[in-house]
C-alpha cells in the first residue's frame, strides 16, 4: 500500500470518526488455468482499486444475460470476452423471468432460466461474476423486471405521487410490507443459488448487486414516492413522523422550520403550507427529500440483511442510475458501511432525446464529477453500466465512440467498468419491452456475430492488461475543488425567493464554469470532501469553492480553521449567510470581514487584473460595504465597485472572493482562472496549447501517463509540456495529433 | 424556367388566391471585372433561387463588419472572400455605434463608422452587399445594438411581461410610439446611405434587412410583450381590442371562445379568467400569440414603409432567429408580399449549453423542416446566419464541422447562405458585450490570419461554383409530409387537459418520429402546405399527416376532397375532432367512418403486419368503435384491439389511420414506415444499407447528385442504389465510405 493514492484517505462522506483506510475483503476462488490447473483466487476491494491474487487490477466486466444469450453460445461468447481482456461478467436475475405466477418460481426448466448452469459455465471459463438478483432489474423487460402478477394483484404496493395518483404501473413503494413479503419469497429461492457459488465457496460470484438504479423507477417518471402506507403519513409512530422527531428536538422547532402549526409530528405533511418560495417551504421540501433518501437507505438495509440471512457472503454493490444520482445514496452508503460499494452508470446516449450522441466534453465533466464523488465516498470508482450498445438501434453506439468513452473514464479515475451489454439475444417469451430481440447493437450480436465494437473493447482490454499499474495510479493535481454533497443534492428540492444563489446553482457553476475552464486551461483539479476534515491538513493546494447562500455551520467553521492555519481558497459568487438548515450563519463572512452581497441590477463590465470585459452570466454580486483590509483584484468598470478581492491572513492563508459566476466559453475565462491559481501559489502541471484537448496525468509516483482527450468532432493538434514533480525536469512532448473523439495516451 | 422545381408552385401560406409563380425583381449593378471593365449586373429572386445576370446561382455570402474589421484590411479580406467563391457580404449597421447621444448621429468621423467608405470598397471588390440597419442588430453589442441613451432615457418603451415587470433592460416594445419616433430619426440618417448605393443605382446593395431575429430579444428572455401602451390594453380602440373585434364577430362570440364575461372588446385581457387547462384558456392564449405575431407584422410593415419612403428600393429580408421561429412570421410574410424574403438562422452551437457541439442528425432534421417551410412560403430557402465561428471560443466551431454544416444545408435544399461571421475585429470602444475583441473564431481572425475554416469555406465555394446547376435543382421525393403551420406554432400557447394530442405534440412527432424514421430508412420526404390547395392535384405521392386533436375545417375538407379524388394519406396518432378554433369539427373522421379515439391506459404490445412488438411512446389510441369497412393492419396483442387500419375508397383513394406515435429508435420503425408507404404505392428512390448515412438526391431532371450525410462521430460505410425516374435504370453506387461528420457527394 506504499504506493497508494495520495488522496486515498480523504474519503468518507462526513463520517464523524476516522474511516478505516483499507477494509479488506478476501475471498478465495478456484481459478481454472489454461492447462487445466486450478488454484484458489483472492479478490479484494479497497478505496484505491480492486485486487486479484494480491495484484491491483482493473475490473473489466461485460453484462451477459443467460436468459437472453442462447445456452449453446454461453461458453463461446464468454471465451470471447476473456480474450478481449475481460475478467468478469455481470447478469441480472430477473424476477419476471423466474416467478411465473405467485409461488411458481422456476430455475432450469428452460435453458433461459438455467441460472446455475450459467454460473457453472462462467466458472469454467475462468471469469468472475456479479449477480444482480433484483427485486428490480429494469433491463428493458416488462414491468421493469417485476412479475406481472405482482403489479396486478397487489395494487397497494405501488408508489404514489403527492396527490395520491400512481407514478407508474410498475413503480412500487420500496418499503411497502406486502412488497417486501414477496421479495422475501423471491430471495428465499434465488439467494441460495448465489450463496453457494460465491468466491468464498469456490464459485465465481465476487459481488452481489441489490435492486437496480434505485429511485429511477420513481423519479424518472416524475415523482418521489408518497405512498401513505409505506411512508407512514398521519400517524405518530409512522416512518415520516419518527424521522422528523429525530431531526427536530420538538414540534415547535419543526413548526419554526416549516413555518407550520402542527400539534404533533404525526400531523406533519410531506409539503408544509408555508408560502410557495419561502424558506419554510424550502426546508419542508428538503426534509422530504432527505426522508425519501432515508427510506431508500432503509430499503437497502432490508435487502442486504435479507441476503446475508440467506448466506450470501460477498460484498454488496449498487449502481446509481447516473452521476447526478450518486448523491442520493449518501445516507445509504453510511448505513451499509464497509461491505458495500456504490458505483454509477455512465451512459452518454440511449435514444435521440439525449443531450449528445457521442462522448462530449460536457458529458466528460459529469463523469469526472461522478468518479471523484465515488472516490471521496471511499470507493474505487466503478461504472456498473458503461455503454456497450444501446436500447435504441439509432442513434448508433459505435466502436469508435465506445473506445473514447471507456478511455475517458479511465483517464478520469475509473477503476472498474461493466459494459452494458457485452452480448444479448432473444428475450424470453412475452417479457420484452422495447423489442423481442435484445440485440442492443452489442459487441457480439444477438446471433453471435463479432462486431467492430468487440475489437474496440478488446483494444481497451489489452491496454488495461499492459498498464495494470494504472489501477493504483492517482491523478496528478494542481488545485482542489470543494465538493459539498448538499449542493449535489439541492436540485431535488429547489430554492426559495429569499436565496440569491442556491446549492443547485453553485453545483452547476462548478461544472459549467470552474471545472470546464480548468480543463480548457490545462489545470488538473481533484475534489475534496468539504464535509470531512481530511483535506484540512493539506495546505499545498488552493481550493476552489462554489459559494451558495447556504453552507453547513461545520463546513464554514472548517474553512475558517483552514484559512487560519495557512490554507488558501477561492470562493464565489457569494459567501454563505445561512447554515444547512437555512437559518442565519455568517461565520465565514464575518471572519473574512465581508458583509452581505447584493446582486447587480444593471449591466456590468467586469475587469479582472489586466483582463478587460470578462464575460459573466449576468449574475454579479457586490459586497454591500467595501471589504476591509483587502486587495481588489477585479472591478465593475461602470460602477467602479469591486467584484473580486483578496484577504490575506498572518498565517499565510488567503481567501479570494469572486463575486460572479460564468459559463465557460471565452479564452478570458482560462486566463482568469490561471491568474487566480498562480496568485495563490499553485504550480501548473500541464501546459497544452489547444483548449480542446483536455489533458490528465495519472501517476503512481514511479510511473506516469498522459491522457489527451479530444472529445470534439474534429482532429486536433496540441503542444504539450508536463511538469509533474518538484524535482523533475519539464517533459516536452512536442506536437501531438489527437484524432476526433479519441483519447491518446503517452507514457511519461 | 422550363427546368424549375417540380414543387415550385406549391408555395404560399394558405393565400386565398393563386400566388404569383415568379415575382421578378430586377436590379442593375455595374460589376468590376478583373481587368477593370464594368457592366450592369442583374439580380433576381424567385421561389426557386437567386439569379445573377440571368444565371441561377447560390447566394454565397459572409458577414463582414466594417465597424470591427480595421479599414486597412477591408479590401484584402473582401478579396479573400471572393477568392473563396463568395459573391456577397452582409453587415449590420448598428445604431449604438452611430448615434452617440440622441441626435448626434455620425458616419465617417472614425474609420469604424465609415459605412460609405465600406460600401465603396465592397463595390470595388465586385461583391454584393446585404445591409442590416436595425433598429436591432444584437451582434454581441451592448443593449443588443440599441444606443444606451435610448434604453436609459425612454423607460416607457421597454417591453413588459404580463405582470408588468420588464423583460430585459434592452428589450423594447416594438410598436411603442416613442420608440418608433427614435427609429424614424435613425432611419432618416442611415437609409439615404443605403438608398444611394442600391444595385438599381449602381451600388452593391441587393437586399436590406429590417431589424434582427424579431421577437428573440423578448421571447428568449422568457416572455412575449405585454407593454400596455403599445399593445393598447383596456381601451375600445386599442390594438388588442381592435384585433379581437376583427377575429370575433361579437363580444358574445369572444366570451364563448374565451369562457369569459367581458362587456366589450376593450375589457378583454391578454389571458382570460377561464380555468387553467380549459379550452377557453387555450383559445385565449392562442389568440394572444396570434395577436403578438400580428403586432410583429405591423412593426415590419412600419419599418419597410419607412425605408421605402426613404428611397430604399431593394428587396427586404428578415432572418428568423432559428427554425422553430419561422412560423412566427406567417402573418408578416403575407403582409409584406412579394418584395420580401424570409430566411432563417441555422446555428448548431453558440455555447456549451446547446444540444450539440457539432452538426448532428437531430439538428439536420430541424434544418430540413426549416428549409422546406421556407420553400413552401414561396422563398428560395436562405440561411442568413450559418455558423462561421461562435460568440464562444469554446466549444469550438471547426473547419470540419462547418463544411459538414454547410453541405448538409445544401443537401436539404438551401439556396443561399451567409456565414456569421466571415471575419471580425475589435469592437468599437465601449460597445462590446461578450468581449472587447470580436474574433469569433472566424475564417479570418481578428488580426487577419487565415484559418483552416477559410479553406473549408473555400472548398464549399468552389463546389458551388462547379455545381451551379444545383441552384435550380429540387429534391427527388417519394412521399410527402403534410405541414400544418398551426402545429409549428402550437408550442407557443400549449395545450388543454381536454386535448389528447396537441398541435405541438404532433409537430414534435413529425420530427422525432416520421422524418427521422424516413431518413434512417432511406425514404425521401418533401413537405406540402396543408393550408394551401396546390398539393391536392398531385396524387402520385402518399402524404403523411401528423394528426392532432385540432385541424382547421378547411384542411379537413381538403383532405376529404383529396381522398375522394384518389389521394392517399397516412394519419395518426389521432384524427381531428376540433377545428382551428378548438370547437367540434369531425368532418374528416366522419368521412373515414371512425369515431373518437381513446388512449390506452395499460401496457400495449403493438404488432404491425409481421413486425412484433413495435416500440411506441406509450401513447396509443384505439378507436372507440371498430372501424367499418376497414382492413386492420396492426393490433394490440394484449387487448386484440386494432391500432392501425386502412380505409379504401372507390376513387382509388386510401387512408391509413395509425393510432400511435413513436420516437424513432428501432429498426422496426424503419420496416413499418416502409410497409406503409409501399402499401400506398410509393416507389422508393434510394436504397442505402446503413441507417446512419442519410441520402438525399437533388435533381433538375437532366442532372442529379447524391448527397450522403454521415453526421455521426464515426466513419460509416453504406451500399447505395438509386432509382430516380420511371424509365431510368437503377444506378448502383456500390459501397461508399462516408467519413464522420461529413457529406459525400456523387454525381449521378
Amino acid at each position: 500500500m506504499a504506493d497508494s493514492v495520495k488522496d486515498g484517505n480523504r474519503g468518507g462522506i462526513g463520517s464523524p470518526g476516522v474511516k478505516a483506510y483499507v477494509y479488506l475483503i478476501f475471498y478465495l476462488q478456484p481459478i481454472v488455468l489454461p492447462y487445466g490447473l486450478t488454484f484458489m483466487s483472492t479478490f479484494k476491494i479497497d478505496n484505491v482499486s480492486y485486487s486479484i491474487n494480491g495484484e491491483r487490477v482493473f475490473l473489466y466486466s461485460g453484462e451477459f444475460h443467460y436468459f437472453r444469450v442462447p445456452k449453446k453460445d454461453w461458453r463461446k461468447r464468454l471465451d470471447l470476452w476473456k480474450e478481449a481482456g475481460g475478467n468478469c461478467v455481470a447478469t441480472y436475475i430477473p424476477w419476471v423471468v423466474h416467478e411465473l405466477s405467485e409461488g411458481d418460481i422456476r430455475f432450469g426448466d428452460e435453458s433461459y432460466r438455467d441460472l446455475e448452469g450459467f454460473i457453472e459455465v462462467v466458472k469454467e471459463a475462468g471469469l468472475f461474476l456479479i449477480a444482480r438478483p433484483g427485486p428490480y432489474s429494469y433491463t428493458e423487460l416488462i414491468n421493469s423486471g417485476l412479475p406481472t402478477w405482482l403489479v396486478n394483484d397487489y395494487p397497494n404496493i405501488l408508489a404514489k405521487r403527492i396527490d395520491g395518483s400512481l407514478i407508474a404501473s410498475d413503480a412500487v413503494s420500496y418499503l411497502h410490507p406486502q412488497f417486501l413479503d414477496r421479495v422475501a419469497t423471491w430471495y428465499d429461492a434465488v439467494c441460495p443459488l448465489i450463496a453457494k457459488n460465491t468466491i468464498n465457496r469456490g464459485g465465481p460470484i465476487i459481488m452481489t448487486q441489490f435492486d437496480n438504479e434505485l429511485c429511477g423507477v420513481q423519479v424518472w417518471r416524475g415523482s418521489m414516492d408518497y405512498n401513505p402506507e409505506a411512508m407512514g403519513f398521519g400517524s405518530e409512530d409512522g416512518r415520516f413522523a419518527s424521522w422528523l422527531a429525530k431531526r427536530y428536538e420538538s414540534v415547535s422547532e419543526l413548526n419554526e422550520a416549516h413555518e407550520a402549526l402542527y400539534a404533533s409530528f404525526g400531523q406533519a405533511k410531506p409539503l408544509s403550507d408555508a408560502a410557495e418560495g419561502s424558506c419554510g417551504r424550502l426546508r419542508s421540501k428538503r426534509d422530504y427529500f432527505d426522508f425519501y433518501t432515508h427510506t431508500i437507505s432503509e430499503y437497502a438495509l432490508w435487502l442486504t440483511r435479507a441476503m446475508r440471512e440467506r448466506d450470501i457472503d460477498t460484498n454488496f454493490v449498487h449502481n446509481s442510475g447516473n452521476p447526478g444520482m450518486n448523491s442520493f445514496f449518501v445516507e445509504m452508503c453510511r448505513a451499509l458501511g464497509d461491505n458495500f460499494l456504490l458505483g454509477s452508470d455512465h451512459y452518454y446516449n440511449l435514444d435521440q432525446t439525449w443531450s449528445q450522441n457521442s462522448p462530449t466534453p460536457q458529458w466528460a465533466i459529469g463523469m469526472f464529477q461522478s468518479s471523484e464523488t465515488l472516490r471521496l465516498m471511499g470507493y474505487p470508482p466503478t461504472v456498473f453500466e458503461l455503454p456497450g450498445g444501446s436500447l435504441s438501434d439509432w442513434p448508433p453506439i459505435t466502436a469508435h465512440d465506445v473506445k473514447a468513452c471507456t478511455m475517458t473514464n479511465i483517464a478520469l479515475g475509473v477503476k472498474g467498468v461493466n459494459y452494458y451489454i457485452f452480448t444479448g439475444g432473444p428475450n424470453p417469451p412475452g417479457t420484452g419491452w422495447t423489442a423481442d430481440d435484445y440485440d442492443y447493437g452489442a459487441a457480439i450480436s444477438s446471433g453471435g456475430e463479432i462486431r467492430a465494437l468487440y475489437h474496440a473493447e478488446k483494444e481497451v482490454g489489452l491496454f488495461l492488461r499492459e498498464n495494470q499499474w494504472l489501477a493504483h495510479a492517482h491523478q496528478a493535481t494542481d488545485f482542489a475543488v470543494g465538493l459539498d454533497f448538499e449542493q449535489a443534492r439541492a436540485e431535488n428540492y429547489g430554492s426559495s425567493t429569499d436565496i440569491q444563489v442556491s446549492g443547485s446553482d453553485a453545483y452547476q457553476f462548478l461544472r459549467t464554469g470552474v471545472l470546464t475552464t480548468a480543463f480548457c486551461a490545462g489545470w488538473s483539479p481533484t475534489f475534496v470532501d468539504l464535509s470531512a476534515r481530511e483535506w484540512m491538513s493539506d495546505q499545498s493546494l488552493p481550493i476552489y469553492i462554489a459559494g451558495a447562500d447556504s453552507m453547513s455551520r461545520d463546513t464554514q467553521h472548517r474553512l475558517v480553521e483552514f484559512l487560519r492555519s495557512g490554507g488558501k481558497i477561492v470562493i464565489g459568487p457569494v459567501l454563505p449567510t445561512l447554515d444547512e438548515r437555512f437559518t442565519k450563519c455568517t461565520l465565514l463572512s464575518e471572519f473574512l470581514g465581508v458583509g452581505p452581497s447584493e446582486k447587480a441590477t444593471g449591466p456590468v463590465r467586469l475587469t479582472f487584473a489586466d483582463l478587460a470585459n470578462v464575460s459573466n452570466t449576468g449574475t454579479v454580486y457586490f459586497p454591500k460595504s467595501a471589504p476591509d483590509e483587502s486587495e481588489v483584484l477585479g472591478v465593475d468598470e461602470f460602477s467602479g465597485r469591486p467584484v473580486a478581492w483578496s484577504r490575506k491572513f498572518s498565517s499565510g492563508g488567503e481567501a479570494i472572493i469572486l463575486g460572479f459566476r460564468w459559463l465557460h466559453g471565452k479564452r478570458e475565462h482560462c486566463a482568469m482562472l490561471s491568474k487566480l491559481l498562480l496568485h495563490l501559489g499553485s504550480k501548473k502541471i500541464i501546459r497544452s496549447s489547444n483548449p480542446n484537448v483536455w489533458c490528465v496525468v495519472r501517476t503512481t509516483g514511479q510511473k506516469s501517463m498522459l491522457f489527451a482527450l479530444n472529445l470534439s468532432s474534429s482532429d486536433m493538434e496540441t503542444e504539450v509540456e508536463i511538469d509533474i514533480g518538484p524535482n523533475s525536469d519539464v517533459i516536452s512532448l512536442g506536437k501531438l495529433l489527437v484524432e476526433s473523439g479519441s483519447v491518446l495516451t503517452v507514457g511519461l
